[in-house]
């Protein structure tokens, strides 16, 4: 995928509640999925969670530019995680980064 | 991107020093690029700098299975890379991680 200005590219660094860790990411998962098949915008999401605190999950996030961003975030998926997942979110750090190289197959 | 159990994912967290940035940035690019495209086993490898402090980088790292990451870390481009870095890395903390949901264009 190329990158350049335009786009907005993110980490989103959360913690989860333990306890409600698994309905956590399923909703996050459906959003990830949602986002990516619905929205032109939208052109990454990639999700993981720090494998021995799994409450820890890092998201990158590639939206084409801010245009782009701002439609997502009203989206109806976008709100239904967002108002579904807030009494289970700890933390929430959007740190803004810029591209060096991404590759894939 | 499909992941399975076999992937090994990985998000390294790195600190360059400042005044040697560029080098490493031009060294980390050229790595990142012959690896994926000369290794089947290298999935994906997407390198990104905290905007408001470019000497923090993450690599978010897919390998296909243990065996793809250990011929990675023995080909001439890695060890170029590693070696020629090694007097610009400050830190590298390396988290394994669960991939949850990898979507994307």
């Amino acid at each position: 995928m190329k990158t350049n200005s335009d786009k907005i590219v993110r980490m989103a660094e959360l913690e989860i509640d333990p306890a409600q860790l698994e309905a956590y990411l399923a909703l996050l998962t459906e959003e990830i999925e949602a986002s990516v098949a619905k929205e032109p915008g939208v052109m990454m999401l990639h999700a993981v969670s720090v494998k021995d605190a799994p409450e820890k999950v890092r998201i990158l996030e590639v939206y084409a530019n801010r245009q782009a961003y701002e439609a997502h975030i009203q989206t109806p998926h976008f709100l239904k995680y967002k108002t579904l997942t807030a009494g289970m979110v700890r933390a929430l750090n959007l740190v803004d980064v810029d591209p060096i190289a991404f590759a894939a197959k």
